[in-house]
């Protein structure tokens, strides 16, 4: 199951932190990076250099669908390598779509492609999530309130539930979640750029669902509060992403110890908020 | 422009066809079709025997990235026929993510294929649409009122507006559509299942914006309401999309005659309710 997976080596590494491989062509250093396929020789380097310090890492499809079906390749490599290490990975593709078709997405990446966990966008509903839970031994991360400026679009409009009250869409989506999984295999994406609605949103998820948080690093997301919001204390139900900010926090020669440097602060910063809640 | 070069293919062919290339590797009559890419050569045979009754072809992303690399050069190898034709393509895509990503899936779609429109995600709300929407000889058909069961979970569910008022959710979407047209560029994917939907979604919209409805055939929708409501006389306002029906109406060595039979059948409907509807 993906969730005891990253219990297991949120257990083996202190750290809650997840990094997303948004590994785009224009910015990784392909000077340094030797013979092979850049973006692969570039992954690898990064996973080296940070895995002490990580739970697991988040390929994001569209900085490998923008290479044609060179990046498809990039994309599968990178899901071996991580699966040769036996480190989890998450495949962050935010499909949604009616069931026939979402069962050839899931098929995709699950089948074709052997990632643990993926990403997922409710607005078509139950159908677009139900083909990806149905592979119960993997993690399906619903967008619940994402971390872009926008999402007031729609996320934070008030929706009249059954009860007569107006909730924010947000909070309709994770009581969805909740309603949904059927297979202890689900998880809500919520963006560590809201820490106060990342908790009213844990009070609806209760403690164990998992919840993936991006913005922490260059959208500028507190890491602190959203431990603190997201009740990281529970081993197994928060991870907090991190993606440019670790990838790129060099673009020289010494890219990959920039980034495990980067990286290991995170995680330093997790293991002391963590280490802290835990004696209490 | 997107919108002109569909309304110059309604006037060519009279039809407001549009044939969604969901080309099933487990359902296309593999031992009918020679040599090549199964997946190529039975969309090049799909195209050939329908192109004089469909305005345009929208494959479906997902039933290519089910194969991994060999399906993404399939699929771009079937938009450049498409192009080598003269004929629009819709990439069904339903991406959306933030900007710096989004970036990346429209360069996917518009830089590296060069497919003439895409299908988009709200839920993110304008982020996840602006990158699309700045190339703007392309069509961007955002989700609205999808044809799917469990719409409901969402696109039904009651907003309050900032004048009090309780509006479903597809006619929030449709409202930001015609909010974030400015290139012209974008369309309302509604679906066919929905006729009475259609017509409330097309009142937001104003007579110009396309809709696209998918639903015909397989999923049960009812082609004239659909025209009805759609308001199918403008021409280029609304493409009909069906998929399965037309492409597997036979799985046999005539699987291409039965499928032209089956698109000239649905064009037909088409002629006789855009002519009747014209002569008032």
């Amino acid at each position: 199951m993906f969730r005891e997976a990253i219990a297991r080596r949120v257990e083996q590494t202190g750290s809650v932190l997840c990094i997303g491989l948004d590994s785009d062509m224009t910015q990784i250093p392909t000077k340094h990076l030797g013979s092979g396929d850049p973006q692969v020789t570039f992954n690898k380097a990064i996973i080296d250099a940070t895995k002490d310090h990580a739970v697991c890492y988040k390929p994001n499809a569209a900085f490998y669908e923008a290479r044609g079906a060179a990046g498809w390749d990039a994309l599968a490599e990178t899901g071996d390598y991580l699966r040769s290490l036996g480190i989890p990975s998450i495949i962050d593709a935010k499909r949604g779509d009616i069931g026939n078709t979402a069962r050839m997405y899931a098929k995709a990446f699950f089948d074709e492609m052997d990632f643990d966990a993926v990403t997922v966008n409710p607005y078509m509903g139950e159908d677009a999530i139900a083909p990806f839970r149905q592979y119960e031994e993997k993690g399906v991360f619903v967008l619940c309130y994402t971390s872009n400026a926008s999402r007031v679009d729609f996320q934070t409009q008030l929706i009249r539930t059954d009860e007569g009250a107006d909730v924010p869409l947000y909070e309709w989506a994770a009581r969805k979640i909740v309603e949904w999984d059927d297979a202890d295999n689900l998880g809500a994406v919520v963006g560590a750029t809201a820490p106060e609605e990342l908790g009213d949103v844990r009070r609806i998820l209760g403690p164990e669902l998992p919840v993936l948080c991006p913005g922490v690093g260059a959208q500028g997301g507190d890491l602190e509060a959203t431990l603190q919001q997201g009740t990281a204390t529970r081993r197994g139900n928060i991870l907090v992403n991190v993606s440019r900010s670790v990838l790129f926090a060099s673009t020289g020669r010494d890219f990959a110890e920039a980034a495990r440097r980067s990286a290991e602060d995170l995680a330093g910063r997790m293991r002391a908020f963590l280490g802290c809640a835990m004696e209490r």
